[in-house]
């Protein structure tokens, strides 16, 4: 096994992986920038190396400074947590260069996955569902009719050069298509200068539904079961569960089936997320690929018993995966609140600053994973998220009572947090009830 | 469901109890003592009362406060927790002379296990295995020479009116019984004036193994497997864990039968723990049963997934278990560290105080049931522990990992702990190899 490991990150993640290679007798070297002097991961390590002041591009993703604060510390491999240079094929290629194991896919992998469209096409190739859409762009009504009558109404008419919903309808109708195709059309040559235009099926409802995926270095590829990641703002995850207990089990397979294919199309290795979206009528469609750990991995760790942080580190080493897909059992439901320093009653404006006291809560089926300390200062520079609190219960209602009770014991004084802004989407009736997608917290939290 | 639930206790086992209750949507009182004001438990309970000055006889131990308590708060039902009056059956009365339910067992269980003679012999009559010993007291050395060739050797002879190790003998080979027989008798005869002797079976390198039992008003009795709790100082448990992994299935099997069957023979009700000595040829004794309980159950729960105290609430209330012993599987491996605040350089002295620095460890695998914060007072008045370490691995292997890296993280100043001398335990290669028994700390670690 390795002997020492870099770790290329900072925060709750950063800890995260220091824990692992405790775990493994692995010895640790952090990496940390000025403002992060007085962080955990850096007291937490073996050793740790000032990479650079504060702001990101200067330290945390300063791709020379950080290979040469492996070289000079003799590491064996890097770990890149999520974030930062996580999915950099440049920071891949730089460790190659230098004789350092980078513990996450190849170079090659992060860009063919990276590529929205050369992923997509990846996809169609290896028979994975896409959300349909048409070939190309266009800017004639009666060529994108035909697309859209055959992948099926409902449709999003959407601006190729668009963005921020201008240029952009929803037709349910195919009587009402030419009309709004139109109009869209107009809209965005006035907005983009540009009236070509895309056609895609609008998944009604969807859910954001994702496969952990693990592979090493013999062709063994295996999911670890799907996280539910509907609640979200502004396409932020705030709230993961494992499993999606609306989910048939049929419906699982199928599903777990085309991420396992989708990961071997590519002959991916180490850990990576397949992300679909899955409508109210049971059809799903991938959309992307994550190559990296997630921040959300806890609740498959907790609901499965594998420890991903290890497994990656050990896939990397050249290990074969220490699970198999018959061995695998998914055990009781887990949920991550993540703990952000922020106002949710001012458009979630972070908070930064000192926290003056700090109160994890505990006892059965919580973990808590978070760098901070009562005096720990958080600086302005970086993500809000402070922790994240993760619970087990054997089923969905005990782990969400249990997550109540936790959050009502976590105390953090001194800075905003969106602990009772959890606290409300647990207490939604339509959350209780697993009746969400991802425009829950939209609809039923914020509507106000 | 009860409403609302006294909890007689204090420290990290009211918490414990409290948090269960929460989790289950159910209304808290805590009591405490004139010096507990500022104790957690006090805090997180929805009410709560005071109940006397700080030593236990005027507060926790009495009987009457207590009762007044739930009766003034209209608490249906008091759980004690483990100490204090959790196994004083008129506790348990004065709870059902006043309509509150006692989520324990009934009084007349209490009695009859809390007797050693009376519980030892319902055992006997039940077919299950004890130390095996003679009959009565006698002062008559043939007629003991007999009971011991019946017994077979190695025997002890203990002074019937002893203690702390004056008037006893272990003998190992025939022809020396008689001369040390003798010898004994004339020091129990110097020593306590009563030269009666009982002799019974020398358990040779014994390990503590106890299996936890659940049995509702059904009739439904299962074991949850056992729990190795070899590792104790002067008969006080340090280190415990779950499951004992050098048993083979087919040890377990009979053990746990027999834990079942004795737990049957007196119609247990609620949680308990039937503690057994096993040789090292595999020979098993009941010694006693604990109605109650025990500090170490989190390393059950983390192996089953079952939530004892919830368990213990839910017969209490009248409701089956949970569970089925079919339906129930051991899944890893857990470990408990008890963390005191005590010098071990100095034979273990009690070291209460101001706490000026917590940062309890986190992370994949970890559990603290802890009521200590930065600021907190221990006083001196009760026990010296102030939490339990908690971790799961997938094997006993990891599980010895993650608590080493645990405690590393563990941080306690202000007072003295035991901190280091856990972390000698998990490092010794004996306790490393899985080969102990009950005087592994006095052997191994305190040998110096």
């Amino acid at each position: 096994m390795f002997k020492k490991v870099l770790i290329a990150n900072r925060g709750e993640i950063a800890l995260r992986i220091i824990r692992a290679c405790k775990d493994m007798g692995i010895h640790t070297v952090a990496v940390y920038s000025e403002i992060d002097e007085d962080s955990v991961h850096v007291h937490f390590a073996d050793e740790s190396i000032c990479i650079g002041p504060g702001p990101s591009k200067k330290s945390y993703l300063n791709i020379d400074s950080i290979i040469t604060a492996a070289l000079v510390t003799k590491c064996e491999a890097i770990h890149p947590g999520y974030g930062f240079l996580s999915e950099n094929s440049k920071f891949v290629e730089a460790c190659i260069a230098n004789d350092i194991k980078f513990i996450g896919p190849s170079a090659h992998h992060m860009e063919k996955m990276g590529n929205k469209s050369e992923a997509r096409r990846t996809m169609i190739e290896a028979g994975v569902p896409v959300v349909p859409g048409s070939p190309g762009s266009t800017n004639n009504a009666e060529e994108a009719f035909e697309v859209a009558k055959e992948i099926g109404f409902p449709v999003i008419i959407k601006a190729a050069s668009g963005g921020g919903g201008r240029g952009m309808r929803i037709v349910y109708l195919e009587n009402e298509f030419i009309e709004k195709f139109n109009m869209a059309k107009s809209e965005s040559a006035v907005a983009f200068n540009d009236d070509s235009m895309y056609v895609e099926k609008f998944v009604e409802e969807p859910r954001h539904i994702e496969f952990q995926i693990l592979a090493d270095e013999y062709g063994n590829v295996i999911h670890l079961g799907e996280r539910d990641c509907s609640i979200q703002r502004k396409n932020q995850k705030v709230l993961e569960e494992a499993p999606c207990t609306i989910m048939s089990q049929e419906l699982r397979n199928k599903m777990g089936e085309m991420a396992v294919r989708a990961a071997k199309a590519v002959n991916y290795v180490n850990a990576g997320t397949i992300e679909f979206l899955l409508d109210k009528h049971n059809n799903f469609y991938f959309i992307e690929m994550n190559t990296r750990i997630q921040v959300e991995h806890p609740v498959t760790e907790m609901t499965t018993g594998i420890d991903l942080i290890k497994e990656q580190i050990k896939v990397a080493y050249g290990e074969r995966l220490s699970v198999t897909s018959e061995e695998l059992t998914i055990n009781g439901h887990s949920i991550e609140c993540r703990i952000n320093a922020e106002d949710p009653s001012e458009n979630f404006r972070p908070s930064p600053g000192l926290i003056e006291v700090y109160f994890p809560p505990g006892g059965y089926g919580v973990r808590i994973d978070s760098h901070i300390y009562s005096g720990y200062v958080i600086p302005p520079t970086y993500d809000s998220m402070i922790g994240k609190l993760i619970v087990w219960g054997k089923d969905r209602t005990e782990a969400i009572d249990r997550m109540k009770r936790a959050l009502s014991e976590l105390v953090i004084t001194g800075v905003d947090t969106n602990i009772e802004f959890q606290r409300e989407i647990l207490s939604n009736e339509k959350f209780v009830e697993n009746k969400i997608d991802t425009s829950f917290i939209e609809k039923e939290i914020l509507k106000g």
